[in-house]
């Protein structure tokens, strides 16, 4: 493994390292390895040590590169310096990504509390936004982000349709940073249909990190260390995976249904489909089994493609009414 | 392991199945066992057979009796038949306790899908309430649950102070049950500080059950299945547990501070004892020491017990200060 | 669930309980399971609850049928009574496979202590042999039988070349069964290249069942309860599994190289094929390549296959090789 | 994290990389903390990186310094050659435990393979032993150390009272390195009642370390990953771990038994004290109750202790019992 230490800007005291893995040789199936960049926490006031290179080992032994962003604290974290910093390390990965061997669309930020106010402004304002993002125990709302610092931005109400995948996790009785900063999120990701997957475990204090014995209080849900693992898992699903033949595809899309693709199609949801007078049409001339039939039962959220089980078409009459769908223009809003 | 049957309600063909663990003997230091009462789903259409025996084994594993619950379906359920249906089989329990030594006061119920929904009513609108909700991929949205049953009601407007901790689990590409009707209760239980833990998964359709190989679809996210060894260790932690000593208590309170507490306690936040004038003023006579202390960075949520860490306040000084808080009614709504 | 209770022996007391789930309909994909034969623990003077329903819950949930045999005890278990029952409970699942559902050679016994002893006289004595054995802190040596039934024989000096695949599991502190009797089995199961696995845990006393705090004592290796779900995984490899299309096929194969097959072949080891002349006539005359290649450094394990990456040979050319080697008898004792 | 490279010696190209993690500061409970030395594998003609970084990452995440030491290979590593680089690696480590914060009696070797071997051969060989060994896929049996290493030493045959505890593991299907190796260690290990834990997995090939994705092949039993997790598990046991409030001790001794001791003493088996005409006549005189008792049953490994539940005896007199065979000498070997 080789390291590196750079000084991203002097006067703020802003610095990246680097944890870079071999490629080629014994690992000659990959050429370049997805990164993670970690943002530790610390209230804007430090950068705690229990969340940076104890977060990154896991990352690491699961193949990919660590980075490790300390950024503007106390009087000069005015905002938007944290922000700048995190442009300013994430510009210079994908540059330098062929001499790091970083694949440049595989990379997320991981951030707690301060920092995962820090990660999601990445998510959500940034220019130069990572691939998805990892937000443990984290500070999303105005409100509570300015008891930390009182100009950093509100997070829930910049989600916007670029925002990256999120994998949101906190303990309820955290006393620290209410969980109603994760749970405001996760209604803005809901109203975006922005890929998500949250976990919120019952019970434990502020501040737990990566769960392991050595680095966390022991009074918290049993559970809560699973995280790790599952945001390796999440992130093997979401931006694909490396085995022993490389680099592994995606194995989800992020939609839920295709109410936001530019035409209509099948995977848009008979609601959506209905609102549509040349779609109602279109179905009410083509489909004729469903008076009967099951779709009846939840019109509103069952894709036409699913629901088309119940309405007698056969494959290639299917077929045809996609083909119509697809010349029609998704005109309506979600 | 003894089996029961009982015919709850000839006419709607309501049934309710046990399955009871022994005690004493090789049991010794169980001589009741806390228990769970399964509520499969199937849209009030039908109650399907894998989210029922297939949900009771891995609680039956972890010492609980498990009960089956076959209630009201399509015509018959029309509300509040299907409550009334629970209502009939928790009082049936509860009145059986000793009889099939059952704690009374650690009963959980886990309801998927349009069972979740019933389940979740238990939690939320019953006379005999459970003790615990294990909510799986969950209809609780009025205009959701109309689609199943017209007269079916909204549970998140439904969530009171008497609701029990629950255990949300869900999908966030379930494209029968949108998501949004788990969000939808989170946001609930967080306004009324209910004891909760949730787990959203990034994929996978509607009705994985426990997500086993044998009984569920394989293409959702690779840990989905983690929800019932999580929930398991939920209950122990909530509700208590059972060890070879017999049982053993809850590991954790449920209320994040004392702000609902009758009088004012150490446990209120900064916020809500500020709000209180004679509180206020206590705390500007007692506490000298805050002007350049930590608590001022985030009044808004801390507790005054986690405050006084930075207040120079001695033990005793802070317990004349609890005994003074706890003579004052807390008048002031959360 | 279907339960069946039989009396195999009234006499001797001898009982069979079946947990039997269902097939069709909702599990469309299953027309017939496969089962497990549970065989309690209590030497051969009782037979243990703890050891008996708790054990057939997580195979249940795993898709399984279950099956408790209560076997003869004290005065009643002089050999081979015990295994006599063994095989009319077999030979009965077996005769009953189409009645039950019961995938006939996928039957796997799990058995405890001198149900560990009883299983693995199954597994290597008997006529109606299962198709996989779980033994779990097992008696196997003659020597330790002998202190709980006089007459009970020795297991290791009984495998044989039709022993099922075994999956053995101790707690090397074991004070009452000695962790030699699970080591002296798996020498033998190596002796006679039967497919198996194994786990010996540092720390835990005798008994400890599933491991499930309801149910064992605390004091013992905190993930020895992953002997569980690694059987269930162990027996989904070996003997194939279950899924949402139904069965599955097994993912290994048993033996580790050709050397016991009928003929030699390209899996057959280097040291192997050497003592045979005429395979080693006909490797001198086809692989000039190795002289300065990887084999020499390991040629008493590596396989023909293996080693034939360093030898420069085609594919079409290794083809010849295989079809020349596989018309020459494996006249070698292994 | 603090990144050090010593060559220790230049001729061998033999070098020692350490990752040294800090202590105090947000870590104020740890001024040192336990470490491993790793040594990868590789025939001893190379180090394989698969088998060093990505190794250290997971017990680097657990609060351990992490090693790696690279050692003579081919033409160099004509034995002793290795086992002196191990020495003067383990010695430099000792040495240096302030400056580094280690715990110097909380150190663990982890080998691989042909560094297995290596790591084995610390554990019983040499002067400056390791308090614990975790050895995979590890060369045991001189028949195969010699394929790769003609001087190499048997390990078996070289296992003595002040060998350190092990955590041997492997896969059965392994076709480099037979299994054996693992199970004639294991043999060795029970003879001299040393302290071990045990994984044998049913399938996979050689070299999978870690088992993560990125690093390893895929065809393998599924759960040969936990190994990982499992052993750190065990060192906490047996060396004792981290948590908030610094190290902990030992969860578990090393012994099963009293019959090492000096003295006779509770916990030796019946059948060690028996053998001891002292000992037996104090136990005639004093235990009467015995005769319609369990222990008869299993008098071979039952140790005194326990047995005593059965005697009648009360607790005063058993402890009298106890001082009279503390006083006499254990003369008997095991």
């Amino acid at each position: 493994m080789q390291t590196e230490f750079i000084v991203l800007n002097e006067e703020r005291n802003v610095t990246l390292t680097a944890y870079l893995q071999p490629v080629g040789g014994e690992f000659a199936a990959l050429s370049h390895r997805p990164a993670v960049l970690i943002i530790p926490g610390g209230g804007y006031h430090f950068c705690s040590e229990r969340e940076a290179d104890p977060v990154a080992f896991p990352y690491l032994k699961a193949g990919y590169h660590a980075f490790i962003l300390r950024y503007s604290l106390n009087e000069q974290a005015v905002w938007p310096n944290p922000l700048n910093d995190y442009e300013q390390a994430m510009a210079l990965i994908r540059q330098n990504a062929d001499k790091w061997h970083v694949v440049s669309d595989r990379i997320a930020v991981i951030g707690f509390s301060a920092g995962g106010h820090l990660a999601a402004c990445a998510a959500t304002m940034s220019v130069h936004r990572p691939n998805a993002a990892i937000l443990g125990n984290p500070v999303f709302d105005g409100d509570c982000a300015h008891d930390y610092l009182p100009s950093a931005p509100d997070v829930p109400s910049a989600v916007d349709g670029q925002t990256c995948p999120c994998f949101v996790f906190a303990t309820r009785t955290d006393n620290l940073v209410p969980v109603q900063n994760a749970v405001h999120l996760i209604n803005a990701l809901c109203a975006w249909d922005i890929a998500f997957e949250s976990h919120i475990y019952a019970n434990g204090p502020h501040g737990l990190t990566t769960g392991d014995p050595s680095v966390a209080y022991q009074n918290c849900s049993g559970h809560y260390a699973q995280w790790v693992e599952d945001s390796i898992a999440w992130l093997r699903d979401v931006l694909g995976g490396m085995d022993a033949q490389g680099l592994t595809p995606p194995r989800f899309g992020a939609t839920i249904n295709g109410n936001r693709e530019k035409t209509l199609n099948l995977d848009c949801t008979l609601r959506h489909l209905m609102r549509h007078p040349q779609a109602k049409a279109l179905l009410d001339e083509s489909v004729k089994g469903w008076e009967k039939g099951a779709p009846s039962a939840a019109t509103g959220v069952i894709t036409l493609r699913d629901s088309l089980r119940y309405s007698g078409l056969d494959e290639k009459a299917i077929w045809e009414l996609e083909k119509r769908l697809l010349t029609i223009e998704n005109t309506l809003e979600e």
